[in-house]
């Protein structure tokens, strides 16, 4: 089993004018993120948002895919959407940790864009390979709320976009940063 | 300016039970793919399809985010549509090159699952680099047709999940292909 996860963050987000906000989950992301933790063999993928109403909305999903019609339909869906784990704040990810006796996990986020202090994904790799549990943290919005970021054990360099473009969604975002940490290619 | 463009082929594609089928054009496929593009500063953005209504579709989708009230919104996402062409076929992607007096593209598709005959990343990496004009073609639905497969003039290895899942949204499989042909990282 791996002892690496990933997290969806909806709180605590920046949003275009720097306020902390919640923001909205948005289901393609689930498919897509679960579809990837899946791919990478990963261990779990904790969906983050303090909003009770979107919690319901991501376990009638996860019904759906899994029980319903959708379980028979599209089993595919059904192994990823096995990883996912809706959870109120990154504090009870932690508590879920303890709660298992596993030691607290490393942190990894994707660095603001002029972040000196970050960590290359050859580096990164080889922490990946060595710590006992590692998270791997994506926020959505505007991105993770500076507290999260500075709080990280690790900061990744962003995906430098060639002449600095750099808006790329963030199933999208996920998709590349967990290939150059644990794809296998030459 | 750049000579690879990227291509996201709606016709012909194959279906679940093997046939040769048009499928619908998702918006979101759209937008996440023109932002790569323009992260890893390609020419062009290609979306094949035959189905007129859907040729529309995607043209006010365009002009809602170049001139509509989008444009003002999300800046972001105009630089990116404004690589997007819509054609009917691959056949008109090729004429156009030809009226532009461009030399026909080298193609490469993303082979399926067993096939021997597969062009590694890192040559893959050097046959970009040295092509004149190449053209990556992205399949929807159940992949793209054999023959548009075996014609291709390179055929890049799946990306293997490990374990075997293989079940990836088109938009994260073209940006972890681009990112292992394109990106740059250590």
């Amino acid at each position: 089993m791996s002892n690496i996860s990933v997290a969806l963050i909806h709180y605590p987000i920046t949003d275009r004018a720097g306020n902390i906000v919640t923001t909205s989950v948005t289901t393609i992301d689930l498919h897509d993120i679960a579809r990837l933790a899946k791919t990478y063999d990963l261990d779990r993928f904790f969906v983050v948002t303090p909003n009770q109403t979107q919690k319901r909305l991501v376990q009638r999903l996860i019904g759906h895919w899994m029980d319903g019609y959708g379980a028979k339909y599209n089993p595919s869906r059904k192994v990823a959407l096995e990883l996912l784990n809706v959870v109120d704040s990154v504090e009870e990810i932690y508590d879920i940790y303890k709660i298992e006796g596993k030691t607290k996990p490393s942190t990894f986020v994707t660095s603001a864009k002029d972040d000196r202090d970050t960590l290359s994904f050859s580096r990164a790799r080889i922490e990946l390979a060595t710590n006992l549990e590692s998270l791997v943290m994506f926020g959505t919005g505007y991105g993770l709320a500076r507290n999260l970021v500075e709080s990280a054990d690790f900061r990744l360099a962003p995906i430098a976009g060639i002449k600095d473009y750099n808006h790329l969604s963030v199933r999208v975002a996920a998709a590349i940063l967990l290939d150059r940490l644990l794809g296998d290619f030459e």
